[in-house]
């Protein structure tokens, strides 16, 4: 009998919910830092996100909001996999309002699909957060692709080919280079898929040596879609979706193209400046 | 009546114990990163001291213990200041066996001296730290420098001109660059005066921008010394003392020379390359 296994009947329409947890100032900077901000101290536009006491008081990164959507561990009776088989699919975010600098929240939701795309399998879970009052946060879907499983004749799913940027040259380019330690410093923020940080893991999973989160990646690209299209403004950050294509190395620049699309939405992709590689595709934020 | 104010007969023998806390792997490996560990992910040396499932466990920096004696706020009769006219003087450190990943301690200490310094006053204290067991993890002496309070024709203290580095050149030098927002990763680890990030409060205390973290920079020569005199180990690292000569910039590179003295004795000191200036001085080291 195998170690690994799917049984998408079984895996399908699990819910959860997570235990209310708290985080506090500290986690918001930390967050911050992982995803590149305040890499000059002297930038006014980010040190709030990184500084608690600055003159535009202490606002949350958008993206904060993702780690905010745990409780599904993997552990779900009809699935079982290796920690280094996973890998991220896709990640959309809607926010009702501005995340607090503190909280306390619960995460409640369900797996709704289950895709076999041959070479492995795409889990899809959505979700909502809510503070302890019940106001609700934000709205997450995330799907996970989990390598060596596909292949027994399930529904394929969506091809993931929409907001397919235009072919013009992009509204507005934005180049960030990660710090060869991106991803030690990120996964402090939760995620500690030794992926991230140990060559022989990483190695044994077919990488080079250890890859960036494809949520650090997505973070600094909110980051960037914050900045050029919100005015650093987290209130006007509505939404974001993107797929996560391959593989980013932490010390890459990362290249985020952003085009204006029809009002209030802006299409955007990531890629690595020295390997001209897309890593995140498909992607699409809503402004105000 | 000034708001700024010591009363050194009222303030030395006053003393402090500190309420139980606990420390995580989470804040070992932070504190591992804002003093520069691991900025190469693929050091082999430096990656178990910011990853806790390394080959070599989850090893502590030793400087990690200049974190834990806390407890001294300020907040002791007869001395009232300016958190922005406060600056370290000097930092020594003895251990008495590694410190573990995680643990729950508790601090307790005393002021021991005040010192008239005319243009400031020096305030010594000493302290323990013990783990919940009662066991003796370490030995401190800390000594802050307040601005502006000086002059009232105190005693003004030893000179501090101990641990002098001999005139040959060092036996060992080793440079490392510091990242610009350096100090806002490191503050996460608990300092949080506004001089080492907000540029306005910087430059109201006299600097052109903010400084780094005194013992942040006790932290990069602590590593440097571990590394070049106990093989990374931290049971062979005893002790280390250091005074804090003038301010850091983050993003400099810090230059740390290191003279093997008599046997398990290093002298060290740290300068600025890019300004040419001392910035910790008579520093000494005890090793295995």
């Amino acid at each position: 009998m195998s170690e690994e296994y799917v049984h998408p009947a079984e895996v399908v329409g699990q819910s959860f919910e997570s235990a209310p947890r708290t985080y506090t100032e500290r986690d918001v900077s930390l967050y911050a830092l992982g995803v590149g901000a305040a890499s000059d101290p002297l930038d006014a536009g980010d040190l709030p996100f990184v500084y608690e006491h600055s003159a535009h008081g202490h606002p949350v990164l958008p993206t904060f909001a993702v780690l905010l959507a745990g409780g599904w561990g993997g552990d779900v009776p009809g699935l079982r996999y290796k920690i280094t088989s996973l890998l991220h699919g896709e990640e959309y975010l809607s926010l009702e309002r501005p995340l607090p600098p503190e909280a306390t929240i619960s995460h409640a939701g369900k797996v709704t699909a289950v895709y076999d795309k041959g070479s492995g399998i795409v889990v899809v879970f959505e979700g909502t957060t809510r503070d302890v009052q019940g106001n609700l946060l934000a709205r997450h879907a995330r799907s996970l692709f989990i390598r060596g499983l596909g292949g027994y004749g399930g529904e394929r799913g969506p091809s993931g080919k929409e907001n397919q940027p235009p072919e013009r040259p992009p509204d507005i380019t934005h180049r960030e280079r990660t710090a060869p330690n991106q991803a030690l410093l990120y996964r402090l923020s939760g995620d500690r898929n030794p992926i991230h940080a140990d060559p022989a893991v990483a190695q044994a999973a077919g990488f080079p040596r250890p890859i960036l989160h494809g949520l650090c990646t997505y973070g600094f690209a909110g980051r960037a879609l914050l900045r050029h299209f919100c005015d650093n403004d987290p209130a006007r950050f509505k939404s974001i979706k993107a797929r996560f294509a391959q593989p980013f190395y932490p010390g890459e620049t990362l290249v985020t193209d952003m085009w204006q699309a029809e009002a209030g939405r802006v299409l955007f992709q990531c890629s690595s400046a020295e390997r001209s590689v897309v890593v995140l595709s498909g992607g699409a934020c809503e402004v105000v």
